[in-house]
């Protein structure tokens, strides 16, 4: 029996009002979720080339059917909207309990709409809601944000909330619960231009989300339990978190941004290694139903950042901070960590905004008289401290370069264009592309532009061979594997499964069917090929949502230094050689133009209405 | 062009000679190299019944063909002879640099056989070699030996040599080369049964191994490198070595042999951790040309075994000992590592006679009586630590105890029988075969007995879905899975790779395949297929070998405890039901008669000649 009727909140902040509505069966067979629902909303109710920042602009906040079950490391969430960053679609994703919470008030999503004259923040209990004044929270930071909410409604809320970068408007603030946030392509930025403050969800005891086999479901549940243990990554996650051996790794691959992107290794990246983030580790912490705690509470034991404590820095930012301003210390990592975390900002796009004002700096193509006095030198890590709050504050040079870097390099002039190391404005992070030229493939065409976990190449980063084995330098080739991985984690974002279970358990698309189709009821659900489709199905819609605000092949590209040799590592010389054709391939695996438009057999074929 | 041409050197020590042979082609072809020469030869000069501890038993030190090469973690080694502690063929593999040391002297094998009257050691320097005193060595441990060997012979040697345990001819001593042993079915008590203390190889620098195809070598190695550094088990492998994380895994798997098996989960296994082994590092090590360097040099800190230094424990040692005597003490851990280290002793088969020890204390079978006045009491490491040098020393209990916990199970009777955790004679260490049962048909049908690495299912223990995913705690369709684990591995042992490849690479006989053809222009091995029916022709082999020993289908079991309910963890209640039903499955996919016996068809179709 199917028991899966997914439900939202409508929230028109213009009007002060939020309702319930039901998702029709017509678009929950298609969409399924989480990811699916974001992308079809998105698409039919949004008007070609509104303004991000506007009134005209929605956002939405969506977890997955297996949210607020037992299933494990199935609470995540996604943030959907037009980004203010890079024009195009947006989804960013996170953890935490948020997605739980959501399921808890029977929602399955909450969609954003106008906007509020003054600040207000939205309280969901149960059934009920209210838009809710929020001049006494307004330019607080998130963490204290999150504190005062507390005091205010009680220990049983969790909230979703935008610190001061999001307030400010800064083009990549971030959406945050606890210390974890959905920040990619300014989601912060979209909810500040709404005035809206933060979104909190009181969880109501009785409620208990109905499953179609609860039986079934709790025995797979223990499946899902061994798969984890079972696992080589697990221990890696559970021990050290994301960042644990990343540093080290990418060193060893070439692959470690290095001054913008200039060099594949960085000196003393020992200094980085994990036994020294553990070193530090206070507390672990993870998301509901989680075993794995991947969240690591560090707290600086020495140094000039002594004392700072951060829930992190995760994998990517550890490169893109240590990398970008070559510093591979692990106090200013936490630092930096922390202070983004408290303004709201994306880690990400702050240290690729930061690292190409450094690189300029060196290059004196910026002087003192553009970074207010501010010495930006390579291994000096204050500057950039000091950088992240004039972001957050668009406060001197953070004025510009809290439009990103994307943006800044075109008002700077000066040869800038090419030193920002982006894709249709989204800052890449980790993971030199030249080194793995699938991953490059995939920054490339990414919906959302550059961003690894878009379509992570695991068979080029881990070795796995799954669907096959590839060389990880070769460009021919990498097609299909890019469709596949790109596919898979659309899917994935269905449930909404956490991509580090892609890491971990090998066929993960496998579990999570079995899940949903105990969980909702819906047979389907229960097929892994469909799971697939369904991946490819919003992968093209998103597509399609970005041709609709002019995008096209002219925008799937690389910086022009991914096209020249890489230096200074073990893969020297290495660089992206034929973009080209290696966007011919992956298009026709598509089953879209020569200009990178799905083709009206391939939409017919995925059961896609415009 | 083939370079491959095969020589060993055969120390007869009878007569105090040794000469070079040349391997005759058609055993190259068919059998390949290292463990594949070590069956052959053994089947071929070893009549059926004899003493493994007198004269006419023969022993082998074989490398494979990409020792001393570049090649990374092929410069594994083997020793080959009928067993002390089973009665069956044995071979036990090991790392360090002495395999390639051989490679430098143009050996790809040594024979030992014959005895000498008085102690002696062989000495191999280039195309020389002589049988020399070894009086001021004797009763010296392995590292004493190792050191006086390099102040006669310089620091250019490598040296293979056995301690008192050898000497006193316990039934599990090991072959030690620096602090890495050779040590399982007692490899060590043979060659001090022919008064070989030590064989030393000198390194002449002038050699170079020639390879067929040098250029295409160089290239292959640079991508093992990069596969290697891709790998998720790389870098915990290189942070914390083979124990890292292994005791938490066992745990929460309910894998963990607590009590001689009767638990599944350690109290207090959290003080077992990767972080509590990495704390007290000093130094990585690792074998000729491996950039993993998984051998951890631990110094305890604090405690009653402060000071003792160890390189290891190794993760099924930590399991061994700390589950076996219920004491999760890393500081025990590493003094009993070092302990058995010094004194030339199998860790696994120590623990498993001192836990057989501990338990029948615990249920009166054994008394202080029996014990030399010895409280064999869980939790308390110090009476440990004593039979530990009882048995090397055969002192009192020790040398019941030496004799390995099956015979020595069957020697005390008191229903000790039922107690002796082991197969054929060989104790079982990690990995509790009630929560993985294709391990548990591997530890019944292995050619040397229960031990773990003989055909490791990664399938159970990591998930990896190569060649298919299976669920752990099923018995049926296990068949197929062992075989291709057995065969795989010993394929690799052709090569002779490090198993951890089998973990790091998803595919390592693949990279071995075309290793092998670049390094020997032999186009054949280049091909997998080839390699995995030459590890099946290998494994067909030795199960003749004990055939003609008179082993069978009857010895092809599992400890009557394994085929009762584990207790306290997570898995409670699991077995192995019916193990008979398991064998008939596997007999059929190995071609086998149901009486465990290789059919003519098969030897055929494997082109063995008996």
């Amino acid at each position: 029996m199917v028991v899966y009727n997914p439900m939202f909140l409508r929230v028109n902040l213009s009007a002060g009002e939020a309702r319930r509505e039901q998702v029709p069966w017509e678009i929950v067979k298609l969409y399924v979720g989480g990811r699916g629902f974001g992308i079809r909303y998105l698409y039919d109710e949004l008007k070609a080339g509104v303004d991000p920042l506007g009134e005209e602009n929605k956002l939405l906040l969506l977890t997955g059917p297996l949210a607020g079950t037992g299933a494990l490391a199935f609470t995540r969430w996604v943030v959907v909207t037009k980004s203010p960053l890079t024009g195009a679609f947006i989804r960013s994703a996170v953890g935490g309990d948020f997605g739980a919470w959501m399921a808890f008030a029977s929602l399955d999503f909450i969609l954003v709409e106008g906007q509020s004259a003054k600040p207000v923040y939205l309280y969901i209990e149960g059934e009920t809601s209210k838009v809710m004044d929020a001049s006494s929270l307004w330019e607080k930071d998130t963490l204290a944000t999150q504190e005062k909410l507390v005091k205010i409604h009680g220990e049983g809320i969790r909230t979703a909330c935008i610190g001061p970068a999001g307030e400010n408007l800064v083009r990549y603030a971030g959406i945050f619960t606890g210390r974890r946030s959905a920040s990619r392509g300014g989601t912060g930025a979209v909810m500040g231009s709404k005035n809206l403050k933060a979104v909190v969800v009181k969880r109501i005891r009785a409620y208990k989300k109905p499953l179609a086999a609860a039986e079934t479901f709790r025995k797979l549940v223990r499946e899902q339990a061994g798969t984890f243990k079972a696992s080589p990554m697990f221990a890696m996650f559970q021990q050290t978190g994301t960042g644990g051996g990343l540093a080290t790794k990418l060193n060893s691959m070439g692959m470690f941004p290095v001054r913008n992107f200039r060099w594949g290794e960085l000196p003393s990246y020992q200094n980085l290694s994990a036994q020294e983030f553990l070193r530090i580790v206070e507390k672990n912490v993870g998301c509901f139903t989680c075993p794995v705690n991947c969240g690591k509470v560090r707290r600086v034991a020495d140094g000039p950042f002594k004392g700072a404590v951060s829930e992190g820095p995760e994998g990517e930012t550890i490169a893109a901070f240590a990398g970008g301003i070559a510093c591979p210390d692990v106090g200013f990592l936490v630092a930096a960590d922390a202070l983004c975390d408290d303004l709201g900002l994306d880690t990400l796009s702050t240290a690729s905004a930061i690292s190409l004002a450094y690189e300029m700096f060196e290059k004196g193509l910026l002087t003192t008289a553009d970074t207010d006095g501010l010495q930006l030198k390579y291994g000096d890590p204050q500057p950039a401290m000091l950088l992240i709050k004039k972001i957050a504050q668009r406060e001197g040079i953070g004025d510009l370069l809290a439009e990103g870097a994307a943006r800044a390099a075109t008002r700077l002039g000066r040869g800038a264009e090419d030193l920002a190391m982006h894709v249709k404005g989204l800052d890449m992070a980790a993971y030199d592309p030249r080194g793995a030229k699938g991953m490059g493939l995939n920054y490339a065409t990414a919906n959302i532009g550059a961003h690894a976990p878009y379509g992570y190449a695991r068979q080029e980063i881990q070795g796995v061979p799954i669907p096959r084995a590839v060389d990880r330098l070769a460009e021919d080739g990498k097609g299909d594997i890019v469709k596949f991985n790109q596919d898979e984690e659309a899917a994935l974002e269905l449930g909404i499964g956490c991509n580090f279970c892609l890491q971990m358990n090998f066929t993960p698309l496998g579990h999570m069917a079995k899940l949903l189709q105990a969980a909702t009821g819906v047979a389907e659900f229960g097929e892994v090929e469909y799971l697939l489709t369904a991946g490819e199905r919003i992968y093209n819609l998103e597509r399609l949502f970005n041709i609709r605000e002019g995008f096209g092949r002219r925008d799937d590209t690389l910086p022009k230094r991914i096209q020249e040799p890489i230096l200074k590592c073990s893969i020297e010389g290495e660089m992206v050689r034929n973009l080209g054709a290696m966007l011919d391939e992956y298009y026709q695996v598509r089953g879209w133009s020569r200009e990178g438009v799905p083709t009206s057999e391939k939409l017919e074929q995925l059961g896609i209405a415009r």
